[in-house]
């Protein structure tokens, strides 16, 4: 264990703080033979771009994905693909003024203290910048995957919310708004809380949902290595999430078992898919959902009080540009992590060659 | 990835299968030199063995550790420590009407489609009777983190609530009443709900809250090693649970960030404890706590549809001895799992030479 | 990494030492729906068992496995497989003599200063007796891969050694004498130089070479985990053993090219085998084959000198019963690790369904 | 287990293929705080670079490393080390007459029957151009570990070899002859014998000899993670290594214990050093050697017969540059696996903290 490689099977390790050189990984294990559509990536880290919207951070960045290795003749090869995204529009002087500040709510003080010395700029390697990476290879794991699909929406920011049920939902109406929020009406309240909440210098958190579907029965490891326990540390290995619920979650603690049992039906599925698909660490061939909690971001463009590297009180000053709402650019992260476990389930059932 | 093992510098791989000869466990990376209090242990056992109170199945399991290996004149020596809890009273007649029977929101149907076959007495390996084992690893664990105490505690039964910051509640009241709730009052509320739904031949979940104090600064190996991913792993990976959140969680998506963030004072720690102890996946010195959602028992004493192994509906007969709601026993596993994960994290950090 | 693990995706662990009152192990990841023969395995468990002929310890240990867990119904369920070995004949007296000595060329000293204290008897953890649990893991492994045939036998001990290639040898003839050597005249020479050796109170070293027929095209997993550099992990791994090689070897440090190249002929097979099956790293459907050197065993029926823990210079004693030679009943060993490192890589391979 | 990953504790991940666009790696888990000399590093890779003598390949490849992140203002900060070596000289058009070829004793074969397909330009992933990936990270290891030193050099070529003692050599000769053989005169043996089999377009084998001193006694973690294990595993994961051995190694075979056993002195060191400085699977506080067997190179400018992709007999034509004999470039890569495995061993016995 050292912290940077994710997945057994389907494995990626990133490197990369937000304003050196570059970002970059390696993604190990993928399945030889697969045609990759490389723009389909690029469209998957556009999504989580900063300046793709006017409720998302101004900051510039290209996030072009340069591949380096284990794709030849456009199909991959069995052997590690490569990858680096340059860090084009790194303004570390942006950064001179928290130089030896620790922001509230931020890594700074804990990789301090943990590591000796950081890189300071722009986070450094506590940065969201690294989870670009983590698209890459959820893009490239999406497309192995092929006919099993991932897809997750804002489902609240604040206290709005969307009540209907995923099943009612046209996922198609996702990218028709800046929140990527599955039902158009709710998006257009978001909208305008993010956009009241930045006016404030202010921010604010949300959950966002996640459903696969065309899961085989199967998938997972048990008895630690199960295939909810997989993703809930995918889950909450994601820069600002804070809790993870499977099904019916929490709402599940409050029901009695005649409630909340899934009936199982002559073909093998269930009436009501309460559990979220998942039984005793294994895919039963329902839907998988669960549900994922962001805070709200913690960088202000308020002051706030702190303490500076000599553990004097400072005044931490609101300015650059950031996200007043994570989640519009967190749905793709989501996304990516949710096809990384599952490719990496998928392979350890049932081998490299089966895709 | 076999999936029955947990742990990386601290690891413990788990056997057995609840109407087997016997469950049992292999702990490696156990720091050499720590004297060993095994009463101690065996405590941590009777805390989640069956027919310790009325609330609980009435099953009777010795639940007796054996040690085989890795103790030498009472002080571990760093080799593997082998033990195993044989089956005393292991009835799997009373099994045999499950024998070709799918149960609702058991992990039967997934054993079987994903293995081919299984041992379906009592619920063979997906029963939670496995997680005795963990309680053995993560007892030693405790007695091995020295001064860091972790003590978790039922904090909702349905929708009973303990509704008081667990900064409020006596940690002693938690073993004086059979729900393990640190709030005597809402104990007594609680336990009698457990009888009513026991009564009514039904179950009920419910949450835990399990608080880490005593923590170092630096634990946790981001950025994908993270201390609440790895938690988050270990919470998902116990029986039942749907899901886990961290400091305020869920709530904390509804809130602002100028409300949320939490002010570093100049001795490091911070005013409030919003984020639970852990920023950016390393612990900052604070409290850790965490919540844990525990879907209803999925065994009833009341009669259910289903199917059998030929897709035949079938009714599942309610008769046995079972628990109408697990959170009693499921204490000392919470505790045990936070407590393995501490450690690995902590001899990840410091070294093994350290304790 | 906690060292007692061995393989990722067909993976034993194993605990226990030499006089402790059992030693064990899970073997975790072993596909599902096998039929084993447990009375096979137990038969190589005999091949390596102390006092089974003239020419190896006569120390009387019965060695008997019992497995408490992953078989039902007679078929592997694909979850563990626990299994123990009591010690029943563990006369841990008569190491009181060694207590506080470190005995030359064993891993008394090492132990004491690695972990601060050790079980001292017996040799403790350090015993070959540990090597028994690999036995089990590995006769299982060799039922699990069916068509593969792995062989190992003594091919030199002292100076004697076996001149013809292994094509040229009968297998058969392996178990028709004490030392396990293919060739019965030169076998009939060991056995007499190891009797003289030990009438002597000494100790011979020697070679035991191991050929794997019936391999697939592909298996090993470049550029680290390759088939040789697991295979060599795993012969490194067993006590005594000080080098390997693979196909010609050392031998091939001093040939051209010209002479060395295997040609490969139209059916993808090569003309000559100098590579030992393995290129690249990869199996290449040709046999493979390497031989593993043990050095002499380092206790004698002579008096030696060395120091005790108080650094004081003493005379270790010769007496006990131990091995003159330890080959004979390595070569069970040697199998065992063959088989468990080519089931690991076959189910990388080809998945775990495909047995 | 997806194969290009070594290490537990200080990692490496490599990527890249001879004439794709770029190598690179990863290092994750190097201490933080290390101020790193990054012209040494260069210094190490240029001891491995094509050209570098006229008894290698004459092959131009720049081999310059970019460090993309975890080095700030000089020091490590303990994320990843990322970084790439371009390819800037990548004539892959002097690959097209191998193209639907494989060549004897290359990968070519088992890589497009394991993977389906691969990049055959220069080898591919197979090509030891990816070692200098390894060069990186070891030569960061070597920094790290500071006062450790580890020395290889060419032992023998062919039937010439180094017949003195490694304590009787001046490893300070190592550098001043062109086949990196420690004693001056037996080099100028070795480059005649090379420099005549090249002419012959022929190549040789030989023997690479590595001394690693200063050594801690406490490293290695048995019963399977080995010290010994771990670097043969290292040792045969280099491309044409056929063969390790520790200490005495084979010729230990042909030995009674009475002259193999080295005997311990009251300082805990031992007379004799007939173990190479591992017992037991850990380091005993002695010089650690070993010695690793290279065959021949493959690659031949003489004609060979072979077949193609259509399972047809051609003649491998021999031409291009290369290498009539690699050991003189295998120095650096030899002694890079060797400091990556001692930094694993030495972060896993005593923490990252104590550097």
């Amino acid at each position: 264990m050292a912290g940077n490689t994710f997945g057994n099977r389907f494995r990626v390790t990133t490197f990369g703080e937000s304003h050196g050189d570059a970002i970059g990984g390696v993604i190990d294990g993928c399945p030889a033979g697969i045609e990759l559509d490389l723009v389909a990536v690029q469209r998957e880290l556009d999504r989580r771009k900063p300046g793709q919207s006017k409720i998302v951070t101004q900051r510039k960045e290209a996030d072009e994905v340069r591949f380096l290795s284990g794709i030849f003749e456009g199909k991959t090869t069995g052997t590690p693909i490569g990858f680096i995204i340059e860090n084009t529009n790194s303004k570390s002087k942006d950064y001179d003024h928290i130089k030896d500040i620790y922001r509230p709510s931020h890594a700074d003080y804990v990789y301090d203290k943990k590591y000796g010395h950081r890189d300071h700029r722009g986070g450094g390697r506590s940065s969201a910048r690294e989870t670009a990476c983590r698209v890459v290879a959820g893009a490239i794991a999406k497309q192995v995957l092929g006919k099993l699909s991932i897809t997750a929406f804002v489902s609240s920011v604040g206290e709005i919310k969307v009540t209907a049920p995923y099943t009612e939902l046209d996922f198609n109406e996702i990218e028709n708004n800046p929140v990527r929020c599955a039902d158009p009406l709710i998006a257009k309240q978001m909208e305008q809380l993010i956009k009241e909440v930045k006016k404030d210098g202010d921010s604010i958190g949300g959950t966002i949902t996640c459903v696969i579907q065309g899961v085989p029965v199967g998938l997972g490891e048990p008895v630690f290595d199960r295939l909810d326990a997989e993703l809930a540390k995918a889950m909450i290995g994601i820069n600002a999430v804070k809790g993870v619920e499977f099904g019916l979650g929490f709402e599940a603690t409050r029901m009695k078992g005649s409630e909340h049992n899934d009936e199982i039906l002559p073909n093998g599925l269930t009436k009501t898919n309460n559990a979220g698909g998942i039984v005793g660490g294994i895919s039963n061939g329902m839907d998988i959902y669960f549900r994922v909690a962001f805070k709200p971001t913690a960088t202000l463009m308020k002051d706030q009080l702190s303490i500076n590297t000599q553990n004097e009180v400072v005044t931490v000053q609101g300015k650059g540009r950031h996200d007043a709402c994570v989640l519009p650019r967190a749905v793709p992260i989501v996304e990516a992590m949710a096809a990384i476990v599952m490719l990496d389930m998928y392979i350890e059932q049932y081998g490299k060659l089966k895709m």
